[in-house]
């Protein structure tokens, strides 16, 4: 009955999606609201996920040469002002320390909600010559937005993200790494998350404050909302004019460096729980699940289970491994690592142990698999593997379902009525049409993908030459 | 002659060391100053010391059964007037917050100094039975306290630490896992940073806002000034009291929880800069030296030097290693690795191929070896070895030689006018002992160390019977 009750607990996705979901994000123990307005505590499951994709993210970019750096947490407001289009994108969501210690402060300081303009502020002092150049650095730290409606992990005022910032000498060098940058994050949502992105660029409507182009990745979610799960601006030399950051080039001439930026977020996790995610709970995969395989002792009072549990466990320390050895029922145990999301769990009990064999139940597919203790280590390796794997071709798969083509205003408005999921449609290239699809849809214009494809030849709003396909969608 | 420059820029520990201090933090390009006053840049060659220290830390913590969490930034005004000692002593240093996008807060935040209040009010809620302690958690994130002056990585408004929160079911397990984290501290600070300290605990006139016990380990600086370079702290139930922690034991009766907190910093880094720097610059321990080897090409453009000098590096990957091959003079490259404490260099040019060895040259000693290429790795490795041994062998002969015994005041005096260091001596326990030494000589009690020694029966400044012996000493 206990067993069954923890599962009851959590709504259905199909019943409600966004119910579901604060459901499964409170059960996995992930997060904990707080007295903090808008704030959340990342407890240790949610954490664990976070330093995952810490590791395997910062190995990654460190291969391309950034190094990382930490830079301080308040803009002082001239700062902030220096480039127009950047505090009007920030200023209205900012929040401001007016006093330090009993004092009032002389200039008010935002905390930062993104730190291009402290960036700046070092580049312009650390930069002299080309040799100085390029600049790939990088910071992981916390950012404040003050948000009016906020969500775990989706949005919050203040969240865990990293941010590139780099300073080229020529424009094509900014242009590479802003879509280097973009491509090692959607390989390592492919590869690590086995969350399948599209790769594009976002409108000017939708790029970033003070970017000259911004590109996104998007994924989509199981309940057909998209999800912005990562973008790279190419600044160009705007910031770098605006904060005078000049280098004296080859040719001995004062040049403006060109710039970037990029980051990534803890709405990775959320993007991991929507994507992946099940009626029993969390499913994660292996690459960053903090327990992947759970061993659950059967009869464990009987003598020798709990020895051959621990001897398992011992056996598979390349694996993030634990055994379950708590004083619940195994059905009990069951129901709770379907909830956390480990990936695999391995019950042993003493008819098992006779016969030299455990049985192995997969968490995405549930799945039970009889392995002979001989061959442990191999099978767990494989299994694990084989998940990783199917999870991303699943959730491609799934993807590609719920994605449609519209080439009319007709099929268009149909799609958004009848169901979720990315509409691919041309655009004139005008802001008007989107103003007009997002008032009337509530659909926004995701992102124009690198890969494009005539659908049409008219805009699916207007009805003038289209310039470009575009992927729609609802957001988060 | 550009070789010499660099060095000159130095100016001598001996003639100003402060001066010395800020020369090397900023020659080696640890950090850099900011607009905003009081904060620093954290640059790369300085983060990736602090990250060499966290992992280390961090995987010396998770063997010990800590979990990472993440807590808000932000604590509301009531919940850090919760705890009266506590309030009291941070209120006066922390920075508000006030407005939140465009509007006034109904209620202040401060930006967090510590995270005692955040972490109480989180277990408030998630501490139900004996089952759910202990809690042993951690975060890493930065601190906000509003200091008047400020020095680089020593004292500054933001700064980046990790701070352990603990919760148990009995004072004694709280009290052990207050000792047990001190321990970590001083074997990692000995094993890893080479720093000898000494473990004991403040007095109550030096203990943390809120404790009913700090305990600390102290280094010696080359200068002969104190660093406090770890605390941890043993609350007992007063947070709990004032928060309303409790639990159902398993005598079915309400309990409070008894709690710890324990914290590093980035101010290590200053403490290995002042223990092991020399007049040519910053010296690493190879454990967090961000490089350990650094190949030096000599005759660079000859055929074969640089292929080799790539070998050679390609053969030394299991250590942290560079060639620097940029268009600098191999005198200038010295340097600057002297600067930036590079462990050790290697010397290779056409006639070390031709003889089929390389120069080593060690950066504490200085000393040159010459090792046949076909022993490179085990060389360096034990090369290595040796200096991270003997870098510790030589700060604790120097805490040595700078650790006085005062008997009574005139002696007492005399050490603190003539000489510099640690000074052991006799205390009643009376804080006004204390507050007169303070005054008079701008000593403070470092610590009651752990192990005691009977250096007088009476007080070295009221000459009452003496309780403890204490460390005296001038500290950063």
């Amino acid at each position: 009955m206990a067993d069954k009750k923890m599962v009851e607990a959590i709504t259905s996705m199909d019943e409600d999606f966004a119910q579901w979901y604060t459901d499964v994000v409170r059960k996995a123990e992930l997060i904990d609201y707080t007295s903090v307005k808008g704030c959340m505590v990342i407890k240790p499951a949610g954490y664990a996920i976070w330093e995952l994709i810490q590791s395997q993210l910062d190995s990654r970019f460190k291969e391309t040469g950034v190094e990382n750096v930490y830079l301080p947490m308040f803009i002082p407001e001239s700062l902030l002002q220096k480039e127009k289009d950047h505090v009007e994108g920030f200023a209205p969501e900012v929040a401001w320390v007016t006093h330090g210690g009993l004092n009032p402060l002389t200039e008010r300081l935002c905390v930062r909600p993104t730190s291009e303009t402290l960036f700046c502020d070092f580049y312009k002092n650390d930069i002299h010559s080309y040799r100085d150049l390029p600049k790939v650095y990088n910071q992981w730290c916390s950012v404040v937005r003050w948000e009016k409606e906020t969500r775990p992990f989706l949005r919050s005022r203040e969240f865990l993200w990293q941010e590139g910032h780099t300073a080229h000498a020529t424009a094509e060098d900014a242009q590479e790494r802003t879509i280097q940058m973009l491509n090692l994050y959607a390989e390592f949502c492919e590869n690590v998350l086995a969350i399948p992105v599209i790769k594009g660029q976002k409108t000017d409507k939708e790029k970033f404050a003070g970017a000259v182009a911004t590109y996104t990745i998007e994924a989509l979610m199981h309940d057909g909302k998209a999800l912005q799960s990562g973008t790279s601006h190419n600044f160009g030399d705007g910031f770098a004019k605006a904060f005078d950051i000049q280098f004296t080039d080859k040719d001995n001439k004062l040049k403006h460096v060109h710039q970037t930026s990029w980051g990534m977020t803890t709405r990775l996790i959320g993007a991991i729980i929507m994507v992946h995610g099940d009626n029993e709970g969390l499913v994660l995969p292996p690459k960053v699940a903090p327990v992947q395989v759970n061993i659950i002792p059967i009869m464990q009072k009987k003598e020798g289970v709990l020895d051959k549990a621990y001897e398992l466990r011992d056996r598979l320390s390349n694996f993030r491994v634990k055994v379950d050895d708590s004083d619940k029922s195994p059905g009990w145990k069951f129901a709770e690592a379907e909830m956390r999301g480990h990936c695999i769990r391995v019950e042993i009990g003493p008819k098992d142990i006779e016969a030299n064999k455990c049985v192995i139940c997969r968490r995405d597919t549930r799945e039970k698999i009889e392995v002979s203790l001989d061959e442990l280590e191999s099978k767990v390796a494989e299994i694990l593997d084989t998940m990783q794997k199917e999870m991303l071709e699943r959730a491609r798969a799934h993807r590609e379902d719920h994605t449609y083509v519209a080439k009319n205003m007709e099929e268009f408005e149909k799609l958004f009525t009848e169901k979720s999921g990315f509409v691919k449609a041309m655009w004139c290239g005008d802001q008007a049409c989107e103003d007009t699809i997002k008032e009337n849809l509530s659909v926004t214009s995701r992102c124009m993908p690198f890969e494009q494809e005539q659908i049409a030849d008219t805009c699916v709003c207007c009805g003038k030459p289209a310039k470009k396909m575009v992927y729609w969608g609802r957001a988060y």
